[in-house]
């Protein structure tokens, strides 16, 4: 059950890099040049205490290099994901399924678990979970307000009355059974592509906010040029892999048609693959041609996933006519769909989490079974979204006992019915970037990674109950994702590492801090950021007792200078044009 | 596997008190006759923003109760703990091992975690690291720079150079296995009682800081008058179930005898029990006399633990005279000792974390089998505090992938040889109660929780890398522990919480947070806290933009008004007076 020996990667050659622990001091010596910048008249601080650039390595831009240990044997091997969770009533499926992972050299898996399921609910309690869920589906039934699924449906015998819909357990087993435990979701760059499935923790940053902030320019109602700038941040980030349209509203544009903005926006300064919403069958329809465009036409399109549409139950126990809509577009083109009922357990769903829990599945299953119904085999995500309500505002009381529980539980039920997992992400409900919202969205990362998310959802830039997309918030949680991916590295414990001949050299009393073995591998070894710093009290405040969220200004300019644009082929950027062209004029809209 | 079913704990009646989401509502009413309270004069704010008292329930002082579900069951069974960390090599062992834990009512083990051991290290490399610090042992050996340890040490067959010894491994091995696996530590009030051992999870609040801070005082060379507050926040705090003396320097006190003003403040104005630090056999002879007192004389101190003596070796490989007198003494009485090597890799230990675990376990075991030879038996607890280097600053970085990974690894190597187990702790590098040292501590609570530690030092108060204690991060802490105890009781799956028949009531399209269900449960059921919100964003504006850290300072304020004086025997505090006075005379200290 051990880590399997791992080849050492030879690091380059160092000795040009000695160490150094002074080069770097905080506060030493005025702003370089670079320090102004193009956006200097929007910072107050005007760069006098908090320099932007410094002199030491930033780790923003290059997450997902190797820090505490190396990477793993590019030869996986058997994956211990599947060790794990073996697979269950899934064995003879036919299915998409990917059996080695798209980036062979990335960790699989919780971080920092070795030889154990992680969850909260044992054998017998999942069991009652799905129990239940059956019961709600075959007693109670759904609300499908769209006559086309109704009577897809009561084709196949499920008892429809007028929109009340219910459905048989067996009927929804083999719909469930139809779904892939895997796929590819398709990038326009092919490098850039992802597999979802086997907790490939897929991250995109936040979205869906109407405003975004940043300590610069305060917080104001999103535009496209917000829009694009959020794009290219989260472009330039490693850890997200995966972009999200919408990642704030573009407030200044017309709501008919500002999807298309926002869509063309992410194609056109990204190359990595993303996830979209739908809203009304109109848009997901949008979004399908957009994405054929990249795709190369549309029989190209559904031979793959090019996009992941996410549709929401309206809860308790409602699939209204523009979800059912964009979930049958989407269907229908093969694209990948994540289903999430929004659970606020008290308000959308009982106060115990075992019945959300379970309202959850029955909600979610209802979905994926009407879209494996449509188009069999199309993947689908198993969508959780579970919080309490903070009962004194009956806001959404995000990061809290209940949401960690239900992310983590959430993930056994996806493995149980074997369909990739969404869950997760920074998820707070604090107002600023504190201690508050940093607890909050902690402790659902530790959860995001500890249920092996597939696709994390606003793992980055979420604040506000997800009102706003914080510059600020997400250069943090970039940090937070990469010390995550270090973890998922684990110990190595080759000889190097145990580097027994160090210790018998300095023996006794000795001091490791100038000794050839550190200076050899510090660089590669120790995970450092300029934005989680330790510092003498004294210098920190010489530097003007910055906060994090000072420091994460500097963090997001940083990440933002380094953004390089991908490029894009004349001829598929023309098309992209024409295309959101013709969707405005058909919509009408300016 | 799964979690027993539980009986319900029936909530009292709650008719009384219906759901009125608006009757705490932030900002609503001026503060009432309780707002300016005695330290007015101390609050810049002057609760004019913030009142210091609130309608709304406090989580501070009520801590342990059921809030995401309800109390396992008493009768908790065979231990979840023993299934998951099967007894290794000490099955036949005779020891003071508790298969009860002491309230039966408290969870066991991890939050989170069913069916499966939570650790970073496989099976093979939990071997190498012994293999290896073995391999220092006999090859490397240690300094252990106190004359009668080393005659002790010779006459056992060791080979003893100067103060160079090197250990032989079965001479290692036979004295770990006399250490007991668990045991308990008395306090003054048997009702408080713990027992470390089988993944305890006993927190203490932070010690051994030079300064403390709070948001009104700010930051300041510590006294006994800030000692007191602190024990007396401790005290109030149900989380933290035991003290620890010197939880911030009483700097205006001569520095030869302060220790004594220190312990007997924790014994006055707290029942709990109390870890100490030695410094030198007469600081550890002092210690061990007060706590003789409490005991009833030293035959019934000897006959358990009443401290716990904290020794950390001089890394790498030295224990030097004070420590090893400090070891002698509290072995020589009976009482716990816990051992822990400060490692920081790249300084004080080589900078891979395989190397470090390695130096870890030899430096550790050293001090456990002289222990264990001076007194068969002594309670000893393995200790780990293993942290980065900040390259940049040489200070430790707290909080990151580094120190979790050895954190997770700590505990399994404490599991595997039968010791109870410190490590973890609320520790941050930050240098203020802000989004960095929020996130370093939480990463070292989940750690601290997946692991499983059994003492937890540091757990609350700690910033600045220990250098402070500060009264706002001890109520965040608490409060983020309580989150973690609630964590702990895991998702109850009975009737009652599964509600089928409150959604059958509700239907598609309820709503649920008038529901009667909610009604009769949610002031059981739901974690909230004052401290962490979910408000909208206006609200907060009007209340004045309070960041965590502000938040933080009514929340201390509200746990000390709250701290109640358990009082003490009359004669047993004349004893102990008088025997800090005799102590005081002796060294000679004003």
């Amino acid at each position: 059950m051990g880590h399997r020996a791992r080849h050492p990667r030879r690091p380059g050659h160092r000795a040009d890099l000695p160490l150094r622990p002074q080069r770097a001091r905080v506060g030493g010596g005025a702003p370089g040049a670079h320090a102004a910048g193009p956006r200097a008249h929007l910072r107050p601080h005007g760069g006098q205490h908090l320099p932007r650039r410094r002199p030491s390595r930033s780790a923003v831009p290059h997450a997902p290099r190797g820090r505490v240990g190396r990477l793993p044997d590019p030869d996986p091997g058997p994956l211990p994901l599947q060790r794990r969770h073996p697979p269950r009533r899934r064995r003879h499926r036919c299915t998409r399924l990917q059996r080695r992972p798209q980036d062979p050299r990335r960790p699989q898996g919780p971080p920092v678990i070795v030889d154990g399921t992680v969850g909260v609910l044992g054998e017998d309690q999942l069991e009652a979970v799905h129990e239940r869920a059956m019961t709600i589906l075959e007693d109670i039934g759904v609300e499908i307000r769209q006559e086309a699924a109704c009577r897809l449906l009561a084709a196949e015998g499920q008892k429809v009355e007028d929109s009340r819909v219910r459905l048989d357990r067996h009927f929804v087993e083999a719909m469930v059974a139809r779904a892939p435990e895997r796929f590819t979701l398709r990038a326009r760059n092919p490098d850039r592509s992802v597999t979802l499935g086997g907790g490939s923790l897929v991250h995109t940053p936040s979205g869906g906010a109407p405003f975004c902030s940043d300590l610069e320019r305060g917080r104001r109602d999103g535009t496209l040029a917000d829009h694009v700038e959020l794009v290219k941040l989260a472009h330039a980030a490693p850890v997200l892999r995966c972009q999200q349209s919408g990642v704030v509203e573009a407030n200044d544009l017309d709501d008919r048609s500002r999807h298309l903005d926002m869509d063309y926006t992410v194609l056109r300064w990204s190359d990595k693959p993303y996830i979209c919403y739908g809203g009304s069958g109109s848009r997901a329809a949008d979004a399908v041609d957009l994405a054929a465009v990249i795709a190369g036409g549309r029989e190209a399109l559904e031979r793959d996933a090019w996009i992941v549409g996410v549709v929401n139950s309206n809860s308790p126990l409602v699939w209204d006519r523009a979800m059912v809509d964009a979930l049958t577009v989407w269907a229908e083109a093969n694209q990948a769909i994540a289903i999430t009922p929004f659970l606020l357990v008290g308000a959308t769903a009982p106060l115990g989490l075992a019945g959300g829990l379970a309202q959850q599945v029955a909600e979610a299953l209802a979905g994926l079974a009407l879209a494996q119904l449509i188009r069999p085999g199309v993947p689908c995500v198993f969508g959780s979204f579970l919080s309490a309500v903070d009962m004194r505002s009956g806001g959404p009381a995000f990061g809290m006992p209940g949401g960690v529980l239900g992310t983590l539980a959430g993930g056994q039920i996806a493995r149980r019915y074997g369909v990739p997992y969404r869950g997760g992400g920074g998820l707070c409900s604090g107002m600023t970037v504190d201690a508050q919202s940093a607890t909050e969205s902690l402790n659902m990362l530790w959860a995001t990674y500890l249920s092996g998310c597939d696709l994390v959802l606003h793992a980055a830039g979420w604040l506000e109950a997800g009102l706003t997309t914080s510059y600020e918030k997400l250069a943090l949680d970039v940090e937070v994702l990469s010390m995550f991916e270090a973890m998922r590295e684990g110990i190595i414990t080759d000889e190097e590492h145990f580097a027994i001949d160090t210790i018998r050299e300095e023996g006794p009393g000795g001091m490791f801090l100038a000794a050839p073995h550190t200076l050899e591998h510090f660089r590669d070894w120790v995970w450092m950021s300029p934005l989680f710093r330790s510092d003498a009290h004294a210098n920190w405040v010489k530097r003007g007792s910055p906060d994090a969220g000072q420091v994460a200004t500097q963090a997001w300019h940083r990440l933002l200078d380094g953004y390089e644009d991908p490029g894009i082929d004349a001829g598929t950027d023309a098309e992209l044009v024409a295309c959101v062209e013709r969707a405005r004029r058909r919509i009408g809209a300016a």
